[in-house]
């Protein structure tokens, strides 16, 4: 690890390429053979979820692209990027996670707000909630709920999406940090591996949110990342951002 | 210029860099000999400026380094960077942009927002509406009122402020959309050459940001990165941060 860690600063230096090297998910997430994903122009990005995928949209705003309709959260900071570094492309980048959602209610909801738009790139982050609304009694589904409710999404995703390119985002949560301590665990860690499996399954590029806030743990303190140990803040959303375009090498 | 591109491509291919690089930036602001600003631990960063810094921020919110804070323009995209690939310095940064402003407003809240917050890295990008507003018959000030109220700020901030590092963005509009039309010209330009003058007579960072939006006509419409020629979307505050980092070297 930090032989790579060297080599990208050693490169930065010896070419004096000025952007920011995302050091942090570079140890996270190891290099992959998978390649690059190809764009298309209009081509359509949906990012599904709960309160970290929300983040503050107006949901009155049917727009895409824009900053109205991505939020405040990763969804912005790594559309932001898109919409960059491919301008040619004019993406459709659209947000439509809604703060609170479990996979039965992003389920309740898929019609409209997923398979309607047609997104040939469909970006989904859910579980903490599953896990977090069971842990204070608010919600009775176990693991294996979440497991079987999102295999059920995926698989009338695909029946209807047929060509759609998958990202699973891995739910992850900062111990130590308020709403999270150890009684947390191991259960927690259950809907990760859950997520990750089902990832897999499904052919889906994963990002593996937990490893990079583990890994960004060793810079700054956990608050730094989420004040509430779930919600990332501004330096966390960015840093899940750098995940993301990491994981899919859309960066 | 063709060539440097290659370049950088060459040099992306062959590292597997997952970042996104800022092509346009790279074409438009070329690499200079002076080093990168360093940052300390705690360091405060104040973004000044009209209504592009300003960008929707919550101006209630007297926090520092977050979403709220910084808007949804450039300086949250710059911010965010800066969080992320510097978190072990704990930076503090503002934005207290008001939309609207000509530098004569700059001066009249001058203490409360910038000298008392006692920042040492001071970013300011101001003179679109002291040309627009003029233009369209609501303010009587010329290019010289621009220029004399600019240096005037700037000698009272460094007797206040001896050691800070300045930095000053090129007021910016893309012809052709919308507000902007050829009746802005030659006259505009005249303000944006007047920053440039300033910047180097303070001895201040000048991010050229007509010569970044000009590069990236050469990729997208103007539409795409401003909606009416003068406010950035997504895609523009986006590529100002790009430019922002680049010039300032914090990237």
């Amino acid at each position: 690890m930090i032989k790579r860690r060297d080599f990208l600063k050693t490169t930065a230096l010896t070419t004096t390429l000025a952007v920011g090297l995302p050091q942090i998910v570079s140890a996270a997430i190891p290099e992959t053979a998978t390649s690059r994903l190809k764009l298309s122009t209009d081509e359509i990005i949906l990012f599904q979820g709960d309160s970290i995928t929300d983040a503050g949209r107006k949901k009155a705003n049917t727009d895409f692209s824009t900053m109205d309709n991505l939020g405040y959260g990763y969804a912005l900071h790594a559309g932001a990027t898109l919409l960059n570094n491919q301008p040619s492309k004019n993406l459709h980048i659209y947000n439509k996670g809604i703060s609170g959602n479990k996979v039965y209610q992003l389920a309740e909801r898929w019609d409209s707000d997923c398979l309607d738009l047609n997104p040939s790139l469909l970006s989904i982050l859910i579980g903490v909630n599953d896990y977090w609304h069971k842990h204070s009694g608010k919600y009775d589904g176990t693991v294996k709920v979440y497991e079987n409710d999102l295999t059920a999404l995926l698989q009338r995703t695909i029946k209807k999406l047929s060509n759609v390119k998958l990202v699973i985002g891995e739910p992850f949560a900062v111990k130590g940090v308020k709403a999270v301590d150890d009684s947390w665990y191991p259960e927690f860690d259950e809907y990760r591996a859950s997520a990750k499996k089902i990832a897999k399954e499904f052919n889906a590029i994963f990002v593996p949110y937990q490893a990079v806030f583990d890994e960004a743990l060793k810079s700054a303190p956990g608050t730094y990342w989420t004040k509430d140990g779930v919600h990332p803040s501004l330096a966390g959303a960015k840093l899940m951002a750098e995940a993301w375009l990491k994981a899919t090498k859309l960066g």
